[in-house]
């Protein structure tokens, strides 16, 4: 059995393998503030990447960047009441303007005190729909699509760094148009561009779908969501888009005068990925090794370790290494070119390798004076670390480069998929079968432990909730594909939907 | 005497041509909160010119990006003695986290008082220290290049969008040397890449300086600036550089072992441009039109306007302007493809030209039945609104557009220089002169107002502000190319510096 680099393993203890994945890739740390994190160099150049693929999707399709402010006054919030009951909870709260220095203390000035809080936005749909109420006048002004990339603040109780943090950063697409199947058609355009992003970069399947209604936004008349399978079987909401009906429209008198000459509401939608992403990223791919990324989305496909111990070689080493990474850099893949790194450091070049492994970098070559002699290079390939070494020459590594990325690309999600078809269970048919299923101990191995279970379903919220509610589970989506036979697995009443249960981040 | 498009015009009044042209321009709009603003599409899409190309040169010197939490806990602000004095007043203080429902209004709930206020950062030198103080153990770990992008809250009682505004945007640099003179270093590269910004793509040119004392950053050792003169004769300070000495080190224990084994605070940095950039563009180079955009910093450079008012030809207008778009989209201007839009709204052709007049647009092209008769375009400059337009052949336009676009830069840029130099006094020796010079009353027309006076100068901070704070004069920075001749003129001491003055955003 070989050694792995983490401690402890995935089998070990999952959710601290987890938190020691983000350390040993230097991707964030615990800030001294309460939920909040500091994302590092390497975390943050995977959110850049994301960030880029995101915007340029969202461009695309006819959508304008904007910015809006950080501050909601309190009394926008009680204007949609189901967006009340559903955010006016944990958020953080601005009362004061001003410190005053008492005693050789600073403590906020009782005279600075705001006569109307302000709440640091949880989610900007009330303040953005004040700016398309004066924006929208006409059907011309319409539809109006605007996005915004923002930091959010949910005062959560647990936290887990990525996955729920009090801070956290997004984009937010909000948009208005005349009709409700227009709106509709815009959440759906949005659903599969995160797929996109979500499937063919970042190499995660997901299950597309609705939310039922008690997993709804706050205020919508429809979710949809990507649902995806983390490696302890647990599912992670990956993105949503939401048809907000015209709930938001009325609190807020977001109307436009019809070609015909009469006023109407307008529809809205709203959609958002975060930087929640990366929790999924680290959970769907990495092992005991620490993080394993698809080189599409990869900051560095491609790091050159040039091995120095012998002083006397070092020149050549170097050059042939700057020479390699010069005629890498010109490589194409997926459209870009090829991103490579020399890690001239001086450090040891094992622990430089073990660096680049940690932070799930496709291809790490390493480079030392016998390479060069055979005019070659050593291998390193991050998806199959059981795998040895290879040792192709360097103008045959070259030319297969593009290919060779490819390969790491297609087998990351092709593995990810079989992982979630094998742990799909769709012949449970009782509750009795459902019980037992979902009853194992939540300290199982992470590769043991539950799946999801597509089974038909009343749509009773209550009931099943009553039911599931213990076992940690609840309903993650209705897939788009539905498929009902029988009736309901946990109630017994005549079915409506085919559902999809886990137990969730 | 040609009307404009504006009112009022600048000489009218220029504070509210300001809001004017943010208006007509249609890049930001206020808020429903207090000193918030919205920045639109256009305002935004500037705003992400200037992040693309100040991120690119951040990189290529070596920084990292990263990302630090928006709350600051308010203890951090009471470790630097002068921070505290200089920033620990106008302040967004958070001291709640929930909201409960009161008889049907939302307020803050008492149980959820936070026993350590948090502040909302107005800058981050605290909490990026604190995470420095990890980071770094050993002088291998240095330098430490970071840099974030942004938002930040500080509580100005007199706002103005993009100059002065509760919330704004940047980017913060903070970096970390084991040497001071490494860390002057620093702070002269980043000064260095400011002006590449500012005059190269925004055009408009900078006076490189440093702060006096009193104008320093909280904290600052040594604050360099970037700056610029507005065209009613204030000075804009466009960008800074702070040389931190061991001030920041010291409070947050940021330590390292050196190559011989004893431990050292280190030497911080910080440095930032912001969206009052935005606020700078529009007062160097706006008219009485709107916005004017220097080609290599505009979103769109080239926009083509159709005439549609013939029906029947329509369909063939389209067609040319397309042709014309897809040949204009691969020239090449200042190493990027130009940028080129077809404005095919369903709008008169009249008012849609001046919409991109208003937005600033360097070209644009009118194209109707006419122009394709002659294989022509009608070509609008927008850095010379008096010139007529002008009707040259397709192939021609498209091949001296380059050329074109580069005069546009360069002029704007020229322009921008020679008010600065004329209305640089360097003549005036007296206070009686200087006294003379900017008692003029603040509603002079904005052409006639007073400029900058470089004099000599004693340093004595104290008397020299009791004498020039009454005429709303400050000292905006000690130039680097000093030359001191005679005594001081504001109080007749013997000269230490030479010093620009000057009213001041």
């Amino acid at each position: 059995m070989s050694k792995s680099a983490l401690s402890p393993t995935r089998a070990e203890n999952y959710p601290e393998w987890y938190q020691a994945v983000i350390k040993a890739a230097d991707m964030a740390e615990l800030s001294g503030v309460r939920g909040c994190m500091v994302i590092k160099p390497w975390g943050w150049a995977i959110w850049e990447r994301i960030q880029s693929i995101v915007d340029g999707m969202i461009k695309a399709t006819g959508h304008e960047n904007c910015y809006f402010p950080i501050f909601i006054p309190l009394s926008y919030f009680q204007k949609e009441a189901e967006h009340v009951e559903g955010f006016a909870k944990e958020m953080a709260v601005v009362t004061h303007h001003r410190l005053i220095n008492q005693g050789g203390k600073l403590v906020p000035d009782p005279a600075s005190k705001l006569d109307e809080p302000l709440i640091v936005r949880p989610t900007s749909e009330t303040i953005i729909g004040e700016a398309m109420a004066k924006e929208i006048q006409s059907y011309r002004d319409l539809p109006l699509l605007w996005n915004q990339w923002a930091n959010v603040v949910r005062w959560e109780m647990r936290t887990r760094m990525f996955l729920r943090s009090a801070e956290f950063l997004w984009q937010e697409g909000h948009t208005a148009h005349a009709t409700e199947s227009e709106a509709r058609e815009e959440t759906i355009l949005i659903q599969k561009a995160y797929q996109d992003l979500i499937e063919n970069i970042m190499a995660i399947p997901v299950i597309l779908g609705a939310k039922s209604e008690s997993e709804r936004f706050p205020g919508a008349v429809d979710s949809l969501t990507l649902e995806t399978m983390m490696q302890d079987g647990r599912a992670l909401q990956a993105g949503t888009s939401h048809y907000l009906g015209q709930n938001f429209a009325r609190a807020l008198d977001i109307k436009y005068q019809t070609r015909e000459g009469s006023v109407e509401y307008v529809h809205t939608t709203s959609w958002a990925v975060t930087t929640r992403l990366i929790g999924a990223l680290i959970m769907a791919h990495g092992d005991d090794d620490g993080l394993v990324l698809p080189p599409r989305l990869a900051p560095q496909q491609v790091v050159i370790v040039p091995i120095l111990r012998d002083e006397s070689a070092r020149a050549a080493v170097l050059e042939y290494c700057n020479k390699l990474a010069a005629e890498i850099a010109p490589q194409s893949y997926a459209g870009e070119a090829v991103r490579v790194k020399l890690d001239a450091r001086d450090e040891e070049a094992i622990t430089k390798r073990w660096n680049w492994i940690k932070k799930g970098v496709p291809v790490i070559l390493e480079i030392g004076p016998k390479d060069i002699e055979k005019d070659g290079v050593a291998v390193t390939r991050r998806d199959d670390m059981a795998g040895k070494k290879t040792f192709p020459g360097r103008s045959e590594f070259i030319a297969g480069l593009p290919a060779l990325l490819d390969e790491i690309q297609n087998g990351i999600f092709a593995r990810a998929l079989k992982m979630q078809q094998s742990r799909m269970r769709t012949d449970i048919k009782t509750w009795a079968e459902f019980e037992s299923y979902f009853d194992k101990n939540e300290d199982s191995a992470y590769d043991t432990s539950p799946g999801f279970v597509r089974a038909s379903w009343s749509g009773d919220e209550a009931a099943t909730e009553a039911k599931i509610k213990a076992l940690g589970v609840s309903v993650r989506c209705l897939p788009f594909d539905q498929n009902i036979s029988g009736n309901c697995i946990i109630t017994g009443a005549p079915a409506k939907y085919e559902a999809i249960f886990a137990r969730a981040y």
